[in-house]
């Protein structure tokens, strides 16, 4: 099978021949129909990321080994069942979920695989979906998705929107709240459908680009929204909220400026969720903590159960993934380029 | 009536003769038994603390007025009753729940008044328990205590042991968690004591004296204990807990020496609650919030329903709030004293 | 003022003459300008209702007393405020929380005053709203409205729609789950609303009247329609969910025949809610309890938290009450027995 | 390899000589040293039970084949792994996880697969550990127990105590909650141990033998108890909770003539949890149940996660089973007989 890979960090990535896995007990092989490109494959490509003190933080240390084949965001059909793969039959269309735990952790043994103490992620740290197939650890992991739903908007369920849900989980909202949500590009306006098709909260939008502000009144379903660039955003929010302050926020951006901001507008007991990889510092007051009731809460993707929620929001056309380019298998580089560049809209998805 | 107050932030106490409220509507007329002496009373008493980028915050700035009468762990006996205050008899031993809120915030409205938007707790933005009598707003603030509680232990439920509760509740503990409690004074003690008596989790106490170590032990009953003066403490809680880290911490000192350390020794998904009104700064990676999943927690007294739940703890022995130091009214700036000093070791009360 | 009382059970209610009262300490009197007319005011005007067993259940043994004016879901003006009553001014355009508790039991302690142990509810055991002025306890029973919301849709938030949303949260629906609502009239279809606007959960509505089935499509938003008395309910249920059964069901009926019905089409796990007081028995098998982990959930009304988010999404146009009959105050008895008769489509409200 | 199998219903337990499995993929074969004998396996000896409306349920309607190896408490040594089998070595000590799933249905997809739609549970539809060996289908459902605690206590901690842990839980007890635990045998009495170890509730155990309600107050640590033989359980409760009833029962008989008067001794808002598999009906009436706001809740087993808990409980002497009869496996249907006549006081365990 042809897959694309990392085979150096910072190199352009390579159209490998690779031999096709044979799936034994519970494993399944996929065949990849589309695989998302995702801002974290950027950090893989380019073998880490900026952490806090300017300090590079590289993939390597992390457990990352090259050459990899990068893409977790991975829709297909089912090629072969191992012989103790059960509930699913060759042809069927199926989502991958790619945050895949080691299984003995306690996260893993309430379903929460995503924060395993050694995550065994597809395409982070085992072999993922940039290819023509790809080995499922167990059957456990798909989903089946039916013909209702676009190939490619579904696997961006898998990543994107999934990390979008996780942190409007986290961030706990009832219908007489407000949250911000800061950072209008994909997962914001996805974090917007959710909130508002599942908690009846009101949305304030925080962006500094007015096109992504306007998309997220018109596909988000913003009540309200704020150039963080043109208006002073603490005293904007502080306005639109009778001078109360947010009752969460959530932030896509996660940065040492959006987060600093962030945390002057925030209401007594409020949530900030933070999600991210921006990076960065910030210079916490500590005695504000207690006093003013703050919840400092790091959001990481989902679980499978909240995978499964979006497959069926998604399917009722409640929820709406924009898939915006396509691209082959050997356009990986460009898609990643583009991406990084940020000349990419919506989702890019790679159909091998 | 005699009050011990604060007419200027600084100076002794005075001893002032006012006039006794007559309670009106709902209100209530308390007989001061017993006054519990907090460390928050010398913030009050030093008109602020330090916060931030080395800023001195002061109490008139959020909303504290001199003269004032300190005092928020009051239990005593009913006096006069309002005309419609009810499910009271003059003479019933009771205990106040002094954190008070407007009631007309969403954190009132669900009994979480201690969080208000516009506290109006007393002793603090409102005269409270160093006085021979104390005026309540309503018999709702009430408990009572009736006579297998030492009215002196009771008083202190209202905060010093509230305030564990609260953190330890926060803390989100299951049997198979491991927390580390840090700082082994009066609040840690009783952290200890509750986390025992209603998680199941495994207890590790973090102290820099040896005899508060050992307290823990013996009357917290702590499973370990780290001298983190005389070892290092990071190392000392990755051995303790087969490198994983711990899945919790409840910080009753809350400087940026100890959260820093607190930082470094968290498992995947851990809970940093955050309690202590010590002050200073935090330099938070913001990258490691999503990816490690952690929740950084601030956590503020209590409830009144967990002050319930504290009183018939008590009144089975289940919990043992230790009183070590009676003063009299005219004593109180010798109380506030010796525990600025540091020289009470269990909890200090003022029986008027 | 003038009130229409119900002076003896099952005679015509009477306009009397009363003194207005004059509100003190905290408490408030609001000029009525909506009061709701309600299923359970007919109980109290026949004196009671049917028990298990076939017993006659008085309402004067739960505490009732008359002569008594009904009307517990009001809309109005605020008139006068007791000397400590705040956070209001006259002429305030308020809703009532009526489900006021004594204020001491656990459940008053966390805000569910509507499950009190010693329930004060307005227009049940204390004077209510079919009054040109009715006297409420404290001003942390009112909530502003504004001029967003009509009046008459207001009031019935308070109870009709209240019960509504009480029901749908102890449903704890997610998006993947089905939930039957048995019962499509007034209640049932704002159920419907509300599931909609927060849960993302499919729905099912079950009736035996097309037209009400009708409106479930439209105006609820329901996904599937059963009619249980063209079709058999269990089999119809049964082929919605693949054989499954529902996740939930929400019984505004809650009679032998329809909980009969529900008990059998219950997936394993699933919570049935009910809130009908239809009344009759269930011969409820014991072993299936455990072995099929079902969960059943009586649901009273609801919080004032609640309340207070329902004004929100009503403020927002999210859900939409519907009023269809006003009467004058001298046509109580008029409306009593319209709504008795079936005559009444909405929701019926007097403005005095 | 020898096994105990039921190879008819109601006929003696065979020895028979079977071929040892061989472990594939992630399946880990066990050699078993110990296995609890269970009510439940009664059932399946007999080949049935008695359900609602006098009916006999026969267990092969739900799916049971024979011939069959009970046993679902099944602690023992690794022999050999699969291929894909990880984190544990050969000799290993372990607990068995018993209540496994299909893996696919919503229950176990967060880890409560003792809830799932298809339930494959060792020793029930799957051959179990009356025998030398016991092949489990995925190294995830062992869970590694050390020398800490004697292998025949730990067996129970999987069907036992898990019961009780999980019944425990569904109880959601607080402080200042007073809990009824019906049934002071095994499963009554680790209720007891555990109630006490995580809520802080006051127990109240009811039973009709003395000796049982002597070991609830020594070994179960019951604040009081209630002979219901020898006076009325109804009177007797509203003695001991000052007529206000009991905030939640625990029932391990479940039986028409024990529920019928849980349901007179219930304060409003109660939890009612049915665990015990004793059978008959119960007349419910409708209308209490939202009037009274009860939850009657079906509890069965408990996770996979709640079974680790319990291992970190007993590793530490905070809870302490109780096994009280040893047999080998010639003496399965000898074992089961003495359970059946109650000739077990504890746990009677089978060592292969």
């Amino acid at each position: 099978m042809n897959a694309a890979q990392i085979v150096k960090p910072k190199e352009s990535l390579k159209i490998q021949h690779l031999e096709t896995p044979k799936p034994k007990g519970s494993q399944v092989l996929i065949k990849v129909n589309s695989a998302g490109v995702c801002h974290s494959d950027i950090h893989l490509w380019e073998g880490g990321y900026e952490g806090p003190h300017g300090l590079f933080l590289n993939t390597t240390d992390r457990g990352v080994k090259y050459p990899l084949t990068p893409g977790h965001e991975i829709a297909g059909t089912i090629d072969t069942l191992g012989e103790q793969a059960e509930g699913f039959s060759k042809n069927d269309k199926v989502l991958v979920y790619p945050w895949i735990g080691e299984g003995l952790c306690p996260a893993c043994r309430i379903g929460e695989e995503n924060l395993c103490d050694k995550p065994r992620s597809l395409g982070v740290y085992v072999d993922g979906g940039y290819s023509e197939y790809v080995l499922v650890p167990s059957y456990k992991y798909l989903v089946k998705i039916g013909e209702d739903i676009d190939i490619d908007a579904a696997a961006t369920l898998s990543c994107s929107a999934l990390t979008a849900y996780g942190a409007v989980k986290n961030a706990n909202l009832k219908p007489d709240d407000t949250v911000v949500i800061v950072g209008a590009g994909g997962l914001g306006l996805m974090a917007m459908q959710l909130a508002k098709a599942v908690t009846g909260a009101r949305i304030i939008a925080m962006d500094i680009g007015d096109d992504k502000l306007k998309a997220a009144k018109e596909d988000g379903g913003a009540d309200d929204v704020v150039n963080s660039k043109k208006e002073d955003p603490v005293k904007a929010i502080m306005e639109l909220t009778d001078k109360l302050g947010t009752d969460a926020v959530i932030d896509f951006v996660n940065a040492s400026k959006t987060v600093e901001a962030d945390m002057q507008f925030l209401r007594r007991r409020a949530r900030l969720v933070l999600v991210g990889l921006f990076g960065g510092e910030l210079k916490l007051g500590l005695v504000s903590m207690p006093t003013r009731a703050y919840r400092l809460i790091g959001s990481y993707t989902g679980t499978l159960s909240d995978m499964i929620e979006l497959v069926s929001l998604a399917k009722r056309g409640i929820i709406k993934p924009l898939v915006s380019n396509r691209f082959k298998l050997d356009q990986a580089t460009e898609a990643l380029t583009m991406l990084k560049e940020g000349k990419i809209l919506g989702r890019g998805v790679i159909n091998p």
